[in-house]
């Protein structure tokens, strides 16, 4: 006998609510493994983790899954479309239904080659040899073009693969805002340059103890809301946020005992994304209704934290003080002025994770436009140094010395992450239409800011985001909370706001 | 078609591989439960946890085990019955049986209770109120004589449960040695403390600080053959060792900077169970053959470095230099014999995990007596105090000031654990047989100790021990490697050889 949509919806959610617990297990083995795991434990682990993929690859795509979907797709459930019910069997039918489109040679494929080829791409980098890396490349590119046409979401066969990071987000949605950003960007940063002033910041090169940047760091992420009793500040080569589960969400972060920055704008950034995790329904846990929205509405948290606070004037207001207790002879002689202008250094260079607010959001426009190119205009992987370094620089102005750090800088296309990088503007745009609709309805948030308060900001977002789990779409959920279509202009606003007067423009 | 018995093997070894892979989850989620993860991740970890054991429960119990290990158990694979085969055809035929004879509610049931029963044990002994454990002491001790009646295993219900903890022994292999243990260790306690002698043990409590400890610590670790690369030293509560797969075992400590014995030898301790594991064949992971024997015989690898190398007076002439070097203040005046005497302090006293090597098995011989009396003579859990103390004043000459220093200072009982304790004095056992052994096979133990050499004595048990897997059974082992069947004769000559002269007896 066939069940009742509400047995089916009640069975689905079990169902998948177990699936996320078992997902929960990856999230550790990954954590473990950047962070506490002996060096010899590596081959042990991927057994592990290999294992964990093939019993969730069979889980998802049970059948019964589909059963399941198609006896709760009734009216009563999903007739208001961002009822939980209409929510949850909709994330879950996107899932399973691009988990079932791939066939399994494909995913064993891509899993194999994308290992293979990461460790090429490491050994190419630091050997600056982008020939090492190009068969890879090559075999890479086919894979995703396979993935592509298998997939078949969107208009082209790149939306297919951007769809996977950012749901319902396009080529055709995206580049109107990515484009127009760029041409205001462009002439920003020529301002600057030429403007030929550049802030004093060799104090943020002084010594800094890694012990006073843990405890500095920690004080701040505290300050902002994250919970320590729920998570944790670990060390790692790369930083990341790690949700492990309710109640256990967990961040690390590097230090350079010479540059401030490096770790505290890194445990904002982290503790951005934690606060997002830590402030999910848990009441919807195990659902798409418990999870988060997307990469870019969850980089949209993380750069709130770290660029639109971290790098404010009304935050140093609070925290210079501070910082001065922490480091009293690093920060000897700094003036409010001096820090606000020093971590707002802005300068062409050549490292997408190096770059300052202003020319960051150029680095991922040229990746965004090289993913088009190689996935829907067949631009070949040889091709590719010749491109970017034409590319880099038409919006630099600079040219790359070698490829390490040019094409060959990101780990992403060794991973078969492509897609992925639009979501980190994504995120930036998001997060400065966020904080424009902030100031609107929480109040003088410098104010609160110069005062150490960010409860207000934190609970809005925690409100306005975070509480809404997957119920809407990235650029969806942006119109509903700001009543307004995504768009460049909240961050154009924002960035020649700051950088105008810094740079006397 | 039914499987050959060749084929029906691989299948089962490939299937109980990966229900190891997914059994070291456990491994993981408890060692972080206990080491890094956040007070509010308690919540999910139990959840991870459940989900595991009813994947765990279901893997096993798949009636397709029973089948493979029918087509398996064929001449030509087990007539050798120590062969590769033929162990783990016996090995996982014996967990798959024992766990098909427990009823799924009598499991569930156990879980319950001993889940609630340890927490209300925790209040009980904080509070010293008996009264508190006794309904859960009750429920526990039912719910074990039922699982006692379902597996009736052993020639008597006690039997059925210590086979679980120790496979293959029983009250009649073990009491007659164990008695005669008592028979030896009784007068000798007794002659120790009417010796009227006492060690100046006053330095041991000077100041050691907590980093010089872990300094030191990881020196004798690293120095008895605990390999860093292939594991690390934390600090929890409660120390344990965590095998989590090949390449990845943790042990971990707890420090008091007034006193150096407890990390030093607890880590002496767990670094003993460590090497077990580190010594174990990987190319037989995920098979009986690639685990470890029994619980005694994992015992016997602790104690072994805790006790026969740890307290001897030639790892002394090797370590005290080194210990001066680090703690110079502390140890300053000390002399070789003193702190060979002081770390060999005997002194009856009521804790079992802080006695000594000599008075430490009559605390065994003590709980396995009661546990006896509990499952196969009916003594109520309601005269349990009684009978504790009265057998406690009769073998230590004292009377337990109260029940949280007598029957109810350890967790085995309120988390069901009857048949565990045994164990304990198993593994001092075989760790004095096994060391007699290595004595005439090895050489000199003791001039290589005092050059700091304890690779000769750990190659031995990892050739003799480690790589056996689970070959043979607890006692099996101690008599294929000594060529003479478990006795007390060893263990008793240690400790006359040791304490006579210490108190000139």
């Amino acid at each position: 006998m066939a069940l009742s949509p509400n047995d089916a919806y009640q069975e689905l959610v079990e169902r998948w609510g177990e699936i996320t617990i078992f997902g929960s297990f990856d999230s550790l083995l990954g954590w473990d493994e950047q962070t506490t795991m002996p060096p010899k434990g590596t081959a042990h682990r991927g057994e592990q983790r290999a294992a964990l993929a093939g019993l969730l690859h069979d889980r998802v795509t049970d059948p019964k899954i589909g059963d399941l979907l198609e006896s709760a797709s009734d009216d009563s459930l999903i007739s208001d479309a961002t009822s939980v019910e209409a929510v949850n069997i909709r994330e879950i039918r996107r899932t399973y239904e691009r988990v079932m489109k791939m066939p399994r040679d494909l995913v064993e494929e891509l899993a194999r080659v994308t290992s293979l080829s990461q460790a090429a791409w490491k050994e190419a980098r630091e050997e600056k040899n982008f020939a090492k890396f190009l068969p890879w490349f090559e075999q890479v590119a086919q894979l995703k073009h396979r993935e592509a046409e298998a997939l078949a979401i969107g208009p082209t066969p790149y939306d297919s693969l951007l769809d996977d990071y950012e749901p319902g987000a396009t080529i055709g949605s995206l580049m109107p805002i990515l484009g127009s950003l760029r041409d205001e960007l462009v002439p920003l940063v020529k301002a600057i340059t030429e403007s030929g002033r550049r802030p004093e910041s060799a104090f943020l090169r002084n010594h800094y103890s890694e012990q006073g940047q843990e405890q500095f760091g920690k004080a701040v992420a505290a300050a902002i809301g994250f919970d320590f009793d729920a998570g944790r500040l670990d060390e790692t080569t790369h930083p990341f946020c790690s949700g492990i589960g309710p109640g256990d969400t967990r961040i690390t972060t590097r230090y350079d005992e010479n540059f401030l920055p490096q770790s505290l704008f890194g445990i904002m950034h982290e503790a951005g994304h934690a606060i997002y995790d830590q402030g999910l329904d848990r009441e919807h846990y195990g659902t798409p209704m418990g999870g988060s929205s997307s990469l870019g509405i969850h980089e949209s948290q993380s750069r709130m934290w770290e660029n639109f606070v971290g790098r404010s004037r009304s935050f140093w207001e609070h925290a210079l003080p501070k910082a001065k207790n922490m480091f009293p002879e690093a920060l000897d002689g700094v003036e409010l002025d001096d820090i606000y202008a020093a971590v707002n250094d802005v300068q062409p260079s050549f490292i997408r994770v190096e770059a300052d607010e202003a020319t960051y959001n150029l680095h991922i426009l040229l990746r965004f436009e090289m993913e088009q190119a190689i996935i829907n205009d067949n631009l070949a992987p040889f091709d590719v140094p010749d491109a970017w370094n034409e590319k880099f620089k038409s919006y630099f102005g600079l040219t790359p010395t070698d490829d390490s750090v040019g094409c060959l800088q990101d780990i992403h296309w060794s991973g078969g992450m492509i897609g992925y990088f639009p979501t980190y503007t994504l995120g930036n745009l998001c997060a400065a239409q966020f904080f424009e609709q902030a100031r609107l309805d929480v109040g003088d948030l410098d104010a609160q800011f110069a005062k150490g308060e960010f409860e207000p900001l934190r609970s809005w977002l925690t409100e306005k985001i975070h509480r809404q789990g997957r119920r809407y779409r990235g650029e969806e959920l942006v119109e509903v909370v700001t009543g307004s279509p995504l768009s460049h202009r909240p961050l154009v606003d924002h960035l020649k706001k700051k950088f105008e007067p810094l740079y006397g423009i």
